[in-house]
């Protein structure tokens, strides 16, 4: 199907656009009363995240509500341990929550590699209708962990501070370190085909966590797996957004993907030269900017855009908007992106 | 008095020393069972860090245990608030928690500039006592929180990811922010202005959240109050330790400081290429290093320690030492450090 607006896609591929597209990480979510409107009549998020018809309906009501250039598909980093066979819960205000977490060789012996269909089928449904009911209006971004950040909370068992229980595994054990972080790799690179099967358009690694592993450990147990993810698939753009690694941004630049992500710490110039002018850069508006008085939101729009320039270039916030952002503050993020012309 | 090992003093000041020196950030804590037999008779820690006679104590402890060149004095960075007027609690694994905070221009001026003896007697008494009974065996640390890190929490009223309401107040009330980010800072003056009378031999500002804003927020709202402290505070040396804020070493080099603390994400040669030959580093093993083996510990405090270089170095972790690192762990770094000599 012939997208309608494909500007998105193409300042992923780094083809020229007539203006920067613009989308949010978490775009899809409680800053809608319209989800959560569907998020009250059901137990929880995982519930929602585990059926199609709604994690689709979520998916599509940002482009409808809010405008923006690309849908993201609802889901989360971690169906991927638990169709490894790792469940997780999602205990509400804590986050996640693992009751098993892997200790041993054996532990990881156990975990299978993910099956696509078999395993996570109801995403990729979910992906399926999802690209029915768009009709072609923007494309869809598919999405997992990068292995790493799967790995921290498979070994630590929830969110942490400091994850300091995966990352004294990654000293104390690195040969368990690797064997785990393969079968996450591998995991991830089946799952991601079968997005990009189901009709995802381009599919973005999320490495939340990169930025607590020293230089050197995010080069040994992060990006070797991030690269392989990168080699494998080649049915579509790939954006890898590695949070806090502002030290790894000049090894993501030799990575075989089309875009990368970048968080409010890192300058747009700088990142630039560090990452030379063969990749898209996404980003980086500072999320707490939302907060601001329209005119603030308009101003430092503004000045984030004519950093990046006209080209190669996708405005995001730098993490996730925050749920208590109000959707007039994104509305007026979103239109000042769409009218800016003022390189 | 004269110090009989003054190796963390030279090194500080830049002078030259026959090998660097090592203390490490929480070395006074639950790393050790003899602060724990303190702790355990106590009601909690606020009652440990206000009264002097015990604060002293386990101040001491590490310099008898663990053999480090430099004592900190046991105390809080949110001193500083309560010392004008915004009490806090300490939640046992959870954090501080401040049952009031400050919202409106009339919350920051109902609070007081802190008086070092009449608010802080208790730190500076607990001062005097340690350097009583250390007898000039090392010298002393104090510290203070740097203004932007205690004004997240006099905002915020907790610890947090992303501390969201203290960095909306940056964008929503500038007026308000700077406002309060000056009466700490006055506060803040004062206070080490004292600590220094009582007997600290050295000062360092821990900017733990430093990380978390925008660089050009970071100039804005941090920087300058640091400037201000490291300006006024002349009778002692001055460490400035801003965690994760890669961003700002090339500022930080041009403080009137003499001493810049990294943390494990800083490589040591960019980090000097950056800070230029003027400053001392401090600094910056991964703390999750001391759960592995004691050949990773060796191997990877050399490694450290040769990135480094023999003069303007005072070694320590990149953050405050985990509580359930062992301390025979701890002093096999601290016993690398005292033998390498293979530069």
């Amino acid at each position: 199907m012939t997208l309608q607006n494909d500007l998105f896609l193409r300042a992923v591929r780094g083809e020229k656009t007539e203006r920067t597209p613009v989308w949010l990480m978490r775009q899809a979510g409680r800053i809608l009363p319209e989800y959560r409107a569907v998020r009250e009549k059901l137990s929880g998020f995982i519930e929602l995240a585990t059926t199609p018809a709604l994690a689709a309906e979520v998916t599509i009501q940002p482009v409808d509500l809010l405008g923006v250039d690309a849908a993201i598909i609802f889901s989360d980093i971690l169906v991927i341990p638990e169709a490894m066979g790792l469940p997780y819960e999602m205990v509400e205000k804590r986050g996640p929550y693992f009751p098993e977490t892997v200790k041993t060789p054996a532990d990881v012996a156990r975990l299978r590699v993910a099956d696509a269909e078999a395993d996570l089928g109801y995403v990729l449904e979910a992906i399926r209708i999802v690209k029915r009911d768009l009709a072609g209006r923007v494309p869809l971004i598919g999405f997992a962990g990068a292995p790493w950040t799967i790995f921290a909370y498979m070994i630590e068992g929830s969110g942490s501070k400091t994850f300091s229980k995966a990352k004294r595994m990654l000293y104390v054990d690195p040969v368990l370190s690797h064997a785990l972080l393969q079968k996450i790799t591998d995991s991830t690179i089946a799952y991601l085909k079968g997005q990009i099967r189901a009709g995802a358009d381009v599919v973005q690694l999320f490495d939340s966590w990169a930025g607590i592993l020293s230089p050197e450990q995010y080069r040994t147990f992060a990006l070797p797996y991030i690269a392989q993810i990168c080699d494998a698939i080649t049915e579509a753009p790939k954006t890898v957004f590695a949070k806090d690694a502002w030290f790894a941004r000049a090894d993501l630049a030799a990575l075989h993907c089309d875009t990368i992500g970048l968080d409010w710490t890192m300058d747009p110039v700088e990142s630039r030269q560090l990452v030379g002018p063969g990749k898209t850069l996404q980003g980086n508006l500072d999320p707490c900017v939302l907060y601001a008085d329209f005119d603030t939101i308009r101003r430092e729009t503004r000045k984030m855009l004519k950093a990046f320039g006209p080209q190669r270039h996708v405005a995001n916030l730098g993490h996730g908007v925050y749920p208590d952002i109000t959707p007039d503050k994104v509305k007026c993020f979103i239109e000042t992106v769409k009218e800016f012309r003022e390189w």
